[in-house]
């Protein structure tokens, strides 16, 4: 069960002037299940995205980079295509020969230039694509393609998902009302590096091409840059971002500008909510962690210490179990990687209760006080390093039976 | 249940001239269990040991450094204690009072200087050391000191071990026959980092200190640091070395000999085995796997891949499920960290089958061949970089239910 997580209201979308989207029931792995979504913008919208840093990534991937970084200047992406069921990684050559037919014969029923397509794979890893599947699948979506559908589009990019994972923002820009609607998917393999595993945002805000990549970098960023599950960084992980342009505005370019910080941090809000709803669905996932390291000397030596606490299998399962078993939190700090951390500096706490400080337990901790909070559904982990100004958030979730189950049955 | 690992027979553990070992039961943490070890060395012997890079170490482990960098050139280390069911770890001043003060009592019992002592601890992380239990303890274990009680020392420092782990070998230098004894605790929070949870091998033969130093440091490299249960890096991490120099034979001091060689290697051996049976006893283990990587640049780099694949949770869950989802495997191959790593030049098997090459499946690979190794209780995977001389080797166990059952429960 997902922890405070609820499917989205579909009302509560708003839809995306100039984009549409459109889904089938491909059956690439399983029967009647929507596994085949095309996304498609209309002539003119900015297209940015950060990807997977795994040396083994997917086809798709590479074809994605190829087409943005070969895109004439004076054309645009006009579709994203995204299937389930199949990650197309780990295919060799055929894999990408799959992804670039799947995007030539979409830019066929859509008229316009195969590196106007751009492809998304997500499923198991080393098995080849059902392109035949894909290609009965894809007249489906454009013949459903509406504003309307995000909903639907959440619902179709799910695997171990166990809810769908969608968020719609809006702000003003003068007297514009701006939009912004995401959505994302992933439950398990999340240790998202430079991206998440699929998200996918759009906007009708005009904002120029070089700003819609550098907001997409910020907001990966701060967001799915900042969850891990299980710590497996993905072969397919991508988060676009679409800027239809078709809002009532004058375009952005400045980025020092006041409507520039507006819409990134529309755009960042939206990512955050999205990639903490993953961590919420995560795989067995029963407790909602926010692990919090303050005063480091960078921000680097605080994603460290964040990051081993929030792979450690010791204090994950510590947080399954509600038990306030907080010297394996202080163990994953010590192993972090930090060789001249002085340890009597640092203080621990569980939401607002001092655990550790001078190198030990605190002499004011009470047990009882750790278990009341290790019992909450959400919990804070934070720890002051006290060396310096920088600080570091990541977010994850417990490691449950559930977690194993998935895991060990993910193929049958 | 442990993977292919018995209880040592105690017929098989040769005692060691000039050590002998007295074991106690001091409610340390649970009643009648043995908890309380004590391993006596006859004057002149020559002691060395390899520590936890954990920068919250425990107290012994400052403490056995200090001892040791202390220590009179004329004098030697006369006692080891060890206790279970409490790490000292995570315990500030107190702790390393609580350590010193165990030391000067064995001290005072066995006629030497505090600082010829060097505690040990191991369990749970973060609770103060029950030294009233340790004070009764001492006399018992100093009362029961004899040299054929390995089998019991191995017993008395199990924690979440189901089986005691003890391992002997004989070899000659010259006319001069040579024992190794060692014993090794350890079964959760085991990802050592220069050192094991804990383990203590003692030998008769004659070597100089240096050389004692050398041969620790050289086993430890081979042995515990290539071993992996859940990537934790213990708090408590020891790995000692006792050459008590009774044999009948010159003393070993050129470390390009022949006998240093012989003497080395037959620690190495007993280590590499009991490091591997720490593996098999992993907690809640049910698969043994080698991870080999080979054909690398250097050995870091191959460290760097072993490793991802040993701590990645989807393979482990994968192993458990003996379930051949090899795509999760290149996967971890892919975010190891190697930055210019050709994923079309590796090659992956499992034992003798080829599964990957040219950066995808091999077109020669067969479900039902994978399926036959992954049901195997011992499996080795074996990862081909081709791109240099180098090569490095990772011992591991799979991920189960029952690792999840025992973290969730272990202080209750």
């Amino acid at each position: 069960m997902p922890v405070n997580l609820s499917a989205p209201d579909p009302r509560s979308l708003h839809a995306i002037a100039g984009v549409t989207l459109g889904v089938a029931e491909a059956n690439i792995r399983k029967p009647d299940r929507k596994d085949l979504l095309v996304i498609a913008c209309d002539e003119g919208a900015r297209v940015a995205g950060v990807f997977t840093q795994n040396r083994f990534c997917a086809a798709p991937v590479v074809v994605a980079r190829q087409h943005l970084t070969m895109l004439d200047p004076d054309a645009s992406i006009r579709a994203l295509v995204v299937n389930t069921g199949c990650a197309n990684a780990g295919t060799g050559k055929l894999g990408l020969t799959a992804a670039r037919d799947t995007c030539t014969e979409l830019a066929r029923l859509l008229g316009c230039n195969s590196s106007q397509v751009l492809p998304y794979s997500t499923g198991v890893i080393m098995e080849p694509l059902p392109l035949d599947r894909i290609m009965v699948g894809l007249p489906q979506c454009v013949a459903n393609l509406r504003a309307n559908a995000w909903a639907d589009a959440a619902t179709a990019i799910m695997t171990t998902d166990t809810l769908p994972k969608a968020v719609s923002k809006q702000f003003t820009i003068g007297s514009a009302r701006i939009t912004v609607t995401g959505i994302a998917k992933g439950s398990g393999m999340i240790r998202p590096n430079m991206a998440t595993m699929l998200g996918f945002i759009a906007s009708d805000a005009r904002v120029s091409l070089p700003l819609v990549k550098q907001a997409v970098t910020y907001a990966a960023k701060l967001s799915f840059n900042c969850i891990t599950v299980d710590g497996d960084t993905s072969t397919n992980d991508a988060l676009m971002l679409i800027a239809s342009g078709r809002a009532a505005m004058a375009e952005i370019t400045d980025a020092n500008g006041a409507d520039y910080a507006a819409f990134r941090d529309a755009v960042t809000a939206v990512a955050i909510e999205l990639a903490q709803a993953i961590v919420r669905d995560g795989e067995g996932a029963t407790k909602f962690i926010t692990v919090q390291v303050e005063a480091g000397r960078n921000e680097e030596e605080c994603r460290k210490v964040a990051y081993a606490i929030a792979h450690s299998p010791l204090t994950k399962t510590a947080f399954f179990a509600s038990d306030p078993n907080l010297g394996r939190i202080l163990a994953a700090i010590g192993y972090a990687g930090i060789s001249d951390l002085m340890v009597e500096k640092i203080e621990l706490y569980l939401d607002d209760v001092l655990v550790a400080r001078d190198g030990g337990r605190y002499a004011g901790y009470q047990e009882a006080d750790g278990q009341r909070v290790m019992k909450q559904a959400e919990i804070t982990v934070r720890v002051v390093l006290n060396r310096g100004p920088a600080a570091a958030t990541v977010w994850t979730c417990d490691l449950s039976h559930d977690y194993v189950s998935i895991n060990a049955d993910y193929r049958s």
